[in-house]
């Protein structure tokens, strides 16, 4: 797309109250727009973002034999009393609101319960198991402090899989599959180097850790031990001699780290299904519980990491899986022919380009570029007798080329 | 997709409270599932059909030009307050709720306030003007009353667009494009020769017109009046003497009939712009209005429309460019290899199968077919000699076709 028709335009200053260098960076390059504390929006670039992240997720949650559905975030109270999540003694995030009527409903922080409870409907016999449904869509959190940027919301997006099965053993052959599945996303989202699966507390229903997943980060909440060898690394909250030996890990292999969660994998054993009285009939004709495990990703939170994690001192730098377009074109000069040429070809190739047609000096189009962070820069300019610059967004090298080699380089 | 391996199933019975013929029609075969009065969960089919909707909207949308944004479902009170549509007795469908620190905060029922805050941000001069803006996602409604399925939701999907312009010469242009945008888009939804548009009332703060965009229908709250030849309509509610001679319309030309408003189009002048003291300098550096208009259409509504339009006694009858599958493939008798070489031709051109692989009657698996209404039924059975019986889903005939017949007849 042209950028003099692109609806934001990049800043000086984020806003005075914004501390977490993710949203800075990400208020400035014109990718989100703050409404309140841990509440943006997504502006054309930033949505491009959280699409390309979605579709990443949403390919590998198919893969893996997840269904997509949409669950809604108007909630009625009395599926979440039989759990004892509705009080707000017991639940402290929880947004509520209520019906012309003053009837209370939840606002969704998470969707275990209204999910079990539409199994009720389509779920009897063990022929109707095993299976896992999974949505991508907005969660609310109450949250008190919300000062981290997109790393914690009052209102981001995750992606949320709940998994039903008829035994323990069907249930973690589900589980080690979807974390397998969770390994390859970091991998496409160019986070798959420090990005450690990591042992952490189950919950209070089961005797099973929960695996988290933890992108090492200097910003990050959590305090993780990393054994770099095994590729695998514990939460410090349940680091004690009992756990690292059943979990088979060496105290002098760990190192100590800072980890951004960017997922997380629980055992939810039947919980939820036994409160819900929601079971199946084996084939003996016996009634019997589902065992189940959620899986979480935070989607928005993704974004924020990523720009975090790799931005450098001029702006952001997207990886090439997620950026909202390949290509930063920078024409200079009265070049808009050639320049022109050079968009056309790239899209007719499916490379996707921002091109800065306006009519500013060079130095504020490259400058531009550098904070919105596009992995590629073509340069097109009266100076190169018809031929191209690139650079890339973190190199220093510069090559001239004709457009044939350009496309060589970035077709794939 | 394999239906033995699809999470719902099709249901005798709707739930006793659900009268609306769209949503029994839904809920039995397994589209969407009923969280409250007005509030449904889109299970995998009827997600596919929202997604289906959705595509279809966002290309013609940005077809025109508009740019796709993410606005926010939490809304601070103070940008409400500056168009006096915060307090319960102006807006009387507010969800609100509160922070943490008793901070309240509303619910998104529109956008208009939220999108012209991040004007502020963008726009200050006539080099930004104009353009458009869309987004794709939910509503909520304290309705009193939600008694007719997905055509008025509590909680429920919408696409709504903003324009801003630098006079309303330029407005105009932008939004009779946009209404010729809508035509395109209920036309590729198989609704095209049954919508019309509507003359209806603008609002207070513009002596033009809005229009509505009316689907004929038995259940549609509206009664408007259509001039069939010019296919054009009025609302009832402004059919004055005055307003008929105003438009052109001749009385005598005119047929009552009831309508479901599938989307609307409205002038807003400078009324939130103004309100929200966002401007721009013209190129004399003079302070001007900018002139805006919004664009709306329900898109979960349109899945109930659709839904009530087109079924028959046996059940859903989907339009081709939204159904879920395009194909159900029939299975009957010991036909499995047979089968599973039809899903992969047809899978192979690109042509969505819902495969009916389950033990069940063939007189079961025809009515369940019947029901979920995907428009292809394609029956693969040992009386068949290797070739395989197609019929429509609204058709009377059956054909025997070699697989290559069948496949020259459904791709395209």
């Amino acid at each position: 797309m042209k950028q003099s028709q692109l609806f934001t335009k990049t800043r000086k200053n984020a806003p005075a109250d914004e501390v977490a260098r993710n949203a800075q960076l990400l208020i400035r390059a014109g990718y989100v727009h703050k409404e309140m504390a841990g509440v943006y929006a997504y502006l054309p670039l930033g949505l491009r973002v959280i699409e390309n992240i979605k579709q990443i997720v949403r390919e590998e949650m198919n893969a893996i034999g997840g269904q997509e559905l949409a669950m809604t975030t108007l909630q009625p109270k009395e599926i979440w009393e039989k759990t004892d999540r509705w009080d707000d003694a017991k639940v402290d995030n929880w947004f509520k609101t209520k019906l012309a009527n003053g009837t209370e409903l939840g606002v969704g922080f998470t969707h275990e319960e209204p999910i079990v409870d539409v199994l009720r409907d389509y779920v009897s016999s063990y022929k109707d198991l095993p299976f896992s449904v999974y949505q991508i869509g907005p969660k609310f959190r109450n949250e008190l402090r919300a000062k981290s940027g997109l790393l914690r919301g009052r209102e981001f997006l995750m992606k949320d899989m709940y998994s039903f099965a008829k035994t323990q053993q069907e249930h973690e052959k589900i589980y080690e599959g979807t974390v397998q599945a969770y390994h390859k996303i970091y991998e496409r989202l160019g986070l798959g180097d420090f990005t450690y699966r990591t042992y952490a507390d189950g919950g209070i229903f089961t005797d099973k850790f929960s695996d988290e997943f933890q992108t090492l980060s200097d910003v990050g909440e959590d305090t993780i031990y990393v054994d770099e060898t095994r590729k695998i690394a514990i939460n410090k909250e349940i680091m004690t001699d009992e756990n690292l030996e059943k979990l088979g890990l060496d105290k002098n292999a760990l190192v100590e780290k800072r980890g951004v969660e960017v997922g997380n994998t629980f055992h939810l054993e039947s919980k939820y299904t036994d409160a819900l009285d929601v079971y199946f009939t084996d084939d003996q004709g016996q009634k019997q519980s589902i065992i189940s495990g959620c899986y979480g990703i935070g989607i928005s939170r993704l974004m924020g990491v990523i720009a975090e994690q790799f931005a450098d001192e001029k702006g952001l730098v997207w990886p090439e899986n997620i950026t909202p377009f390949k290509v930063y074109l920078v024409q200079i000069g009265d070049t808009v022919k050639q320049a022109r040429a050079v968009y056309k070809a790239l899209q007719e190739k499916g490379i996707t380009v921002l091109w800065d047609d306006r009519d500013v000096r060079p130095g504020e189009k490259f400058a531009d570029g550098e904070l919105i962070g596009l992995p590629h820069r073509v340069v097109v300019s009266e100076k190169l007798d018809g031929q191209v610059e690139y650079s890339s967004r973190t190199g220093n090298e510069k090559e001239v080329l004709t457009v044939e080699a350009l496309l060589a380089k970035l077709g794939n």
